[in-house]
């Protein structure tokens, strides 16, 4: 592509809306433009990203053996009701009222409509499984648009649908689509982790999201660089290793008057604070509770909330904490409580010894405090506690670390929810009649652009992964209009890396070197090739990398290899 | 493609809303699936279709300059309101309103939008020529939304917008677009028109309709096979040819008791009906005037209102027949009226001689009429009859023929029609501020696949052209699951086909031969392979062509090479 016949339209402020650096860097760098709240056109350069993300998709959907059809965006309001989601979906969804008076909805998803399909074209077990896709245009109407294509109303959504004989079936393909979706990521280049969505209590693996690593994400995850773990930190499983060490002193009081925090009284007493343990007091019904934690780790409610008999709880009064334990908060502990106090350890404060705790008296804490010999071994053990960065993998292989990531895809064993309430059913081998077992897979084609210039940026723009830029090489001559030298070249190496199949852009709009480089910087363009009459008379040519600190000299003859070589590579 | 992991989903009976030969076989094929009225579902089979349309036309298009973007579907009232055609577009336009009660509607068409982008990105004529298209959903809120695809409310559009500083300019892109259209509609092996949309009498071609020709067309076209020539019947130019010839008789009164049509008398006096002259008595304004016309024309009313002087007119009523002219209808003619009745003559009848007409005189004629002799020369000749077929084509190049068409392109020169409502300016070389020459450029996508299939079908199915067809190639074996052979051949053919990038389908779903066989043909595949036990006994497979009568054997061993050969060709 020639620049002068391209549309090139890179703006130097960033719209005063954008508060993501992906959506400054997309409306600067010319990829979108605003049409309204949540609306965007991608425009020419836009759309070249977009495309490929696409093409990628659709293809490793292929692969997977799904097959592509197209549901209309329009939806009638009679299937919506039949799931119950009419009434559900809430103002998210946009309704439409045609001009017979009738009802629609521009389709947020499209469940209802695929199971209608189902249930019609679908009747007998020897049609099954079946694993359906579209990549089309999807509304949701958001309260608060934002971020640019990250959440915007009007979306490019890669869904597939899968019906089933069994629930194994289901799983077989939940897994083939799992591979399908790794692959994506990886071949769109980008750092992902598939994420357990739920806590895996019913049946294990029954919906993961895949989400983009980026510090910008909304959701917090633990994942494991040593394996392939990885889930919300809320869900992430807090393994205790190793076992209890044994008693080394006695345990005694310690003066803390000022401290009330296991930081301070750690500082103080010049220990680690994972020497600590910290007493969070809870009302659970009617029973006051101490949650025993490391000084350093912070209690986890929906796990807290797991536990047997535990249902309603809210944090402990001052009144109250004083009532059981004759103590303000801050120097409060489990040695030495009622037996009406009730006492829950997390997992890795079990397994501590020799620790520092609150003493119920005010300014005093305990020091070498021991389970089993200065209070009783905790009634209830349980992983109460957030995971940290160093945890160990609960899988075993390593150790967590801690991230944000943006959701772009998610993976759900949808079981009977649909097929039951739409009557989706066919005849087995034994001719009776079975309702269908359902999958659904999404993947976020548009917000994955966006996700991606999360991931890749720095001061200058964008860095798209290879297989996501709008091109792969920009040609920057200089002097074009000058130097038949120049030129020739330019068209020469131009004509080559066409032929050998690179998508390269030669930037002939007479720009001055400057603005050249600083535009195919902002859009991302991986690679670059500098043509100038100074290096040709050596017949030199300038490459660098859009990510290289320094430039580097080529051989003119070499750089069509070279540049061959560095898309090969990467 | 394997047909037992593809989704194959024919049926026999043709939905009952079905009135156009084209939506039966597309649902009997399984192309589509209904959701609602007017709401398409395209199934694998029909998206395979869809999308070898698409990527045709995408082609073209990027081969011809334009750039492709994506709008949005959803489109604020305020863009329209800026042009007036919120109010005007009517209720075909699917107007929404969002959760904060703000007005959109479902793009029927992007000229607002577009526009609106052209305005705030280009301010300088070293920008333009622009011309930007895209490939996308649009609605139109039909009242009565049928022939499925055909005129469905949901649908998919390439529309192009370009963007010029001058009429010429305008012109140039019109043209190139001109080209790329006939270059899709070639390509996609389809008859097609390119017919004038207007009468040409405000410059020229300001507007094109691209029209498939078939039988079911809603619009009337006459073309001329011998050039490009083509333009709706009502507005194609009737040419008369030659001179007149001089008179051979004396003008004379003949019996025409019960004769009141050109017909009628014709075959009494046994001669060609283009040897009479009707004469059409109107009134204009308040002259009552005879229009003449051969017997075998018909009066074109657009093109008699084009006359100077003509504006209002209307049939005359036999009272003002009996008034002006002494004699009912069926005998009245131009041979001795009175200076107030005025004559027009049709260009055909101003050549004529030796005509006979209408004697004035109930049950008479007069034959061998002559001009100047027998009658004044009548004070207008014009053009005020639709063309028939073999008239002389306007260009000179050949003759006329009549058929039907549909459409499914149009390409348009707005002007500033759009520019100037919404103020889309730019600076020129002196900088001063002007508005910008626009032209708009439609094509139909999905609509083309149902005009194809009008234009290609027989009694056993869809006959698609080629680079339409779903699949290329259908192997179908026989007795797969019995046959060692058969399996090995078809599998051998089947690889070495896909690996000759040829679109193959192998029909592994071990179904009886009449079934492959009649739903290979009603799904339109241009070619089938049937590979059989006894036919490979003596190396042999048998190729048929979806429009041959009968079938042919082919050495297996050669039958890959012929089929290239054939793809090649056709």
């Amino acid at each position: 592509m020639r620049a002068s016949q391209f549309f090139i339209a890179t703006q130097k402020e960033a719209p005063s809306d954008a508060e993501l650096i992906s959506h400054k860097l997309m409306v600067r760098a010319g990829l979108i433009k605003k049409l309204g709240s949540g609306l965007y056109s991608w425009m020419p350069l836009g759309l070249r990203v977009l495309r490929k993300v696409e093409n990628i998709v659709r293809d490793e959907m292929n692969k997977a053996g799904a097959l592509e059809l197209l549901m209309p965006a329009v939806q009638p309001k009679e299937l919506w009701e039949e799931t119950g989601r009419w009434a559900v979906f809430g103002p998210q969804m946009l309704k439409i009222r045609d001009r017979h008076e009738r009802d629609f909805c521009f389709g947020p998803t499209h469940e209802e409509v695929i199971t209608d399909i189902a249930r019609k074209e679908i009747s007998s077990y020897k049609q099954l499984p079946l694993n359906f896709y579209q990549i089309q245009t999807k509304f949701r109407d958001e309260i608060r648009p934002r971020f640019g294509v990250m959440r915007a109303r009007e979306f490019l959504m890669k869904d597939a649908y899968s019906f089933h004989t069994s629930a194994d079936c289901l799983v077989n393909t939940y897994n083939t689509m799992h591979t399908a979706y790794s692959n994506v990521f990886t071949r769109l280049g980008l750092k992902f982790r598939a994420v357990r969505a739920d806590s895996g209590a019913i049946g294990g693996d029954g919906s993961q999201e895949f989400h983009v690593l980026a510090d910008s994400g909304e959701d917090a995850l633990a994942y494991c660089e040593q394996s392939e773990y990885a889930a919300n930190v809320e869900m992430a499983e807090a393994i205790a290793t190793g076992s209890r060490a044994a008693a080394t002193e006695t345990m005694h009081e310690v003066d803390t008057p000022k401290q009330t925090s296991c930081e301070d009284v750690a500082k103080l007493l010049e220990i680690p604070v994972s020497k600590t343990v910290k007493s969070v007091a809870l009302m659970v019904d009617d029973v006051f509770t101490l949650a025993l934690l490391r000084g350093d780790h912070q209690l986890n409610e929906i796990k807290f909330g797991k536990i047997e008999g535990v249902q309603n709880f809210r944090l402990a009064t001052e009144e109250e904490i004083r009532g059981n334990l004759g103590c303000p908060p801050g120097f409060i502990g489990p040695v030495g409580v009622s037996g009406q106090v009730r006492v829950i350890a997390d997992k890795t404060v079990a397994l501590m010894s020799d620790f520092v705790c609150g003493a119920n008296k005010p300014k005093f804490h305990l020091a070498s405090v021991n389970f089993g010999r200065d209070l009783a071994e905790p009634s209830v053990v349980a992983d109460i506690r957030n995971v940290v960065e160093g945890d160990a993998s609960p899988d075993g292989k390593g150790t967590l670390s801690l991230c944000r990531g943006i959701e772009v895809g998610h993976i759900f064993q949808l079981g009977t929810k649909y097929s039951e309430a739409m009557q989706a059913t066919y005849l087995d081998e034994n001719g009776q009649s079975q309702v269908m077992q359902m999958g659904c897979y999404g993947i976020g084609v548009s917000r994955i652009v966006g996700a991606a210039i999360e991931q890749g940026n720095d001061d200058k723009g964008i860095i798209f992964p290879r297989n996501m830029a709008p091109f792969d090489v920009v040609i920057c001559p200089i002097g074009l209009d000058k130097s038949e030298a120049v030129k020739q070249a330019a068209e020469d190496i131009y004509r080559q890396l066409q032929q050998a199949g690179v998508d390269v852009l030669l930037d002939d709009r007479v720009e001055r070197p400057g603005v050249m480089f600083a535009e195919s910087d902002l859009m991302g363009i991986p690679h670059r090739l500098v043509i100038g009459d100074r290096g040709l008379a050596e017949g030199k040519v300038e490459y660098k990398g859009r990510t290289d600190a320094e430039a580097q000299n080529l051989q003119a003859t070499d750089c069509v290899t070279f540049l061959r070589d560095k898309l090969g590579q990467s």
